[in-house]
Order: C-alpha cells, then sequence, then structure tokens
C-alpha cells in the first residue's frame, strides 16, 4: 500500500496572505487541526496548527505568513512512499497528520492519524473464524469438525481448562484476531498455537489413513 | 489489554472557571488539541477542542464554560473496558482523543490516537523471520533449512518466480508482517500461505521417515 492510497483528500489548503482570523473559522468548519500551506503551484511552504492559530489571535496576528512553521520543519511522504512510512512518522513523533507531496513537492493529500487507525484496525477485527476457514481451505480434505477437535485439544493443552470441540467453535465465532492475540500473548504466539493445531489435524489425518 | 494500559496520564484538565486565554497557552505548551473539564472531584463535566478555543478567542468568551461541550456528547471509555473499545471509536468517530474514566466518572487519562497508531504498528513491524521462528519451534524437529526450502517452493508455486532457499531466507529477514500481509492480499492469504508451508514440512518429513 501506498501513501496515496491512504491520504485523505478531503483538506484546506492555506496561502500565505488568509488571514488568520479567516482560517480560524475554515478549521473549525472542516475540523482539522492542522494545514498545508502552499504557494500558486501548490507547493508546500508551510504549515499552520491549531496552536498558531490560538497564539496568533491572541497575539494579534494577520496574516499565516506570521504565524507559520516553514516547510523545512515539517515531514512529507512522497504519494509513492510505502503507506508504512507515514504510519512509523505518525507513531514516532505523535504527529495528527503528515502531508503528501507528489514529484513536484505539491501538497496532494493528508495522511491522517484517525485513518491510520481506521485501516490498522481493520486488521484486528477479523474473525477468528476466517482464519480458521483459510487454514481448513488450505489443509485439503480436513473437515471443520476435525479442526475444532484438534483446537480444543491444543487449547487444553495450552490453557490447562477443558474444552469441548463445540464450545471452542462457539469461542471463535465472535472473536477477533486482535483479541487472539492479545489474550495469547502476541502474534508470535498466536500463530505457534494455530501451527500445533495444523499439526495435530495432519498428523492425525496420517495416522487415520495408516489404520 | 485494557484501556488504562494504552492511556496516556500526561492530560491537561480544566476547569469551568479557567481562562480562555489562559487554557489557550497552556494546551500550547503541552501541545494537547483536546482536553477534558472536570469539576472539583475530577468527574467529567465538559470537553474543549482547539476549535472551541480559537472560536472562543475571537468571540471574547472569557471562561471555559462558555465555549465548552456538555459531558453528555463526549464518548469515554472505562477504565477496563478493551483497548479495542478505544480504538473503534477512534476510527469510527476520527477522534483525535478519547476520554478514560474510572467507577466515580472521574477522568484518570486519555487515549490519543497517535498512540494506539504506535500500539497498533508494532505489531506490523513484527519481522516474519520471527514467525518463521516460531514455526520451527513449534514443529520439533524441523531444520531452518527444511523450513526455508519449503518455503520457496510454496513461494514459488504461488507466484510463478522462481526463488531458491536461501534466496528466501534473504527476503523474509527484513521484511515486516504488515509488508508481507499487504503483499500476499490479506492476512487470510498470508496465514493460508503459512500453513501450506507448515503441511509441506510435515509431509516432507513423514516423507523421509518412510524411506
Amino acid at each position: 500500500m501506498r501513501a496515496k492510497e491512504l491520504m485523505d483528500k478531503d483538506f484546506v489548503y492555506l496561502n500565505c496572505d488568509d488571514s488568520v482570523v479567516d482560517v480560524s473559522k475554515a478549521m473549525e468548519e472542516v475540523r482539522r487541526f492542522t494545514c498545508p500551506v502552499v504557494n500558486d503551484n501548490k507547493q508546500l511552504v508551510g504549515w499552520v496548527t491549531s496552536f498558531d492559530i490560538t497564539k496568533g489571535l491572541r497575539e494579534g496576528n494577520e496574516k499565516i505568513s506570521e504565524i507559520m512553521s516553514s516547510a523545512e520543519e515539517v515531514s512529507t511522504v512522497h504519494e509513492d512512499d510505502p503507506a508504512r512510512k507515514a504510519v512509523i512518522l505518525t507513531a514516532n513523533n505523535k504527529f495528527v497528520t503528515v502531508p503528501v507531496v507528489n514529484d513536484d513537492n505539491q501538497v496532494i493529500g493528508m495522511v491522517r492519524a484517525c485513518d491510520i487507525v481506521e485501516l490498522l484496525s481493520d486488521l484486528y477485527d477479523i474473525k477468528v473464524e476466517k482464519l480458521y476457514k483459510a487454514m481448513q481451505n488450505q489443509l485439503h480434505g480436513v473437515t471443520w469438525e476435525e479442526l475444532m477437535a484438534a483446537s480444543a485439544l491444543v487449547s487444553q493443552k495450552t490453557t490447562g481448562q477443558k474444552i469441548t470441540a463445540e464450545e471452542y467453535e462457539a469461542s471463535i465465532v465472535n472473536s477477533t484476531f486482535g483479541e487472539a492475540i492479545w489474550a495469547t500473548g502476541g502474534l508470535e504466539k498466536f500463530f505457534a498455537g494455530l501451527i500445533s493445531v495444523g499439526e495435530l489435524v495432519v498428523a492425525r489425518r496420517v495416522g487415520n489413513a495408516r489404520k
């Protein structure tokens, strides 16, 4: 995924000559705490946050050029950069927004922290049941019942608590990948548990074939 | 993970009688776009954003009580709620911050979008190699070389491109879980690919044992 696929195109451009009062109203209206300042060619020349606006209003500044940070102080990503670059910038610097520029340094969008949260949390919300369905498809010829029986056994071995195949199935219908990795203690452990299940199913199938 | 484990405790409390000008300076200093308004018992009674502040400064409001939203309009999470609840609120409503309250409705922290990005992105940054190491540990007796050879075969089958075990190993050393799921087209597909590898390794081992 590229930065341009993650960016929000609905943002407010500012010009150096815009009035601080007008900009404050525009930012309230579109509910954006940060805005890029651009020149006539839409190239990034500065950056304004709500903090600059409140200070500017208090101190009676009139124009955006009087209150903006310079473009050199702003971290940007290129439209073709991996989306992950914007994610890392946001995480490491506690940014609310990262501007996205093209080859000509024109601002073409903004990657917002809340959009990143939405994107990343989608992964966490994938139902565990879907992962088991993918596992079943992959392990050709294994039935859902065999898979649940093996899972209940592995779960019992790991947690020490008795659980039937039916109870196990009920537990994964509504649980999510996020809950599962938090419950098992991390991605590697969750993943190792699933591999155990796959291994047990294959071993049982081999065992049955030999009978 | 609970909301209280994810929340930021470093935030600014406001009182109804605080001056808008003073609050604007405090918010600039700590760089927070949103603040809870509390009573003497630290219970949530309102909410202020930088948008309320800019409007208040423009219109000459003096006290926070004149510009704040009421507590009823604010979405909160309880300290013992799953962290996921704050993540979903943030993703669905494009929130910058979600206040965390205790049983007495006292504000004890704030979950910030940027902190969620940091938490969620950590998962994406887990190296694929670590997942393979977990798989190797799980599949007792399988060597790293067998695992890489099987992976190269599965990769070749999936992508149609020739790749040696050594090339495969080099490719996973620096790649992350996030890159891998984006590259394979989603968690289920990534996971199915890994199950394939496990299956092939087990099948080869069974085959070798029979020789």
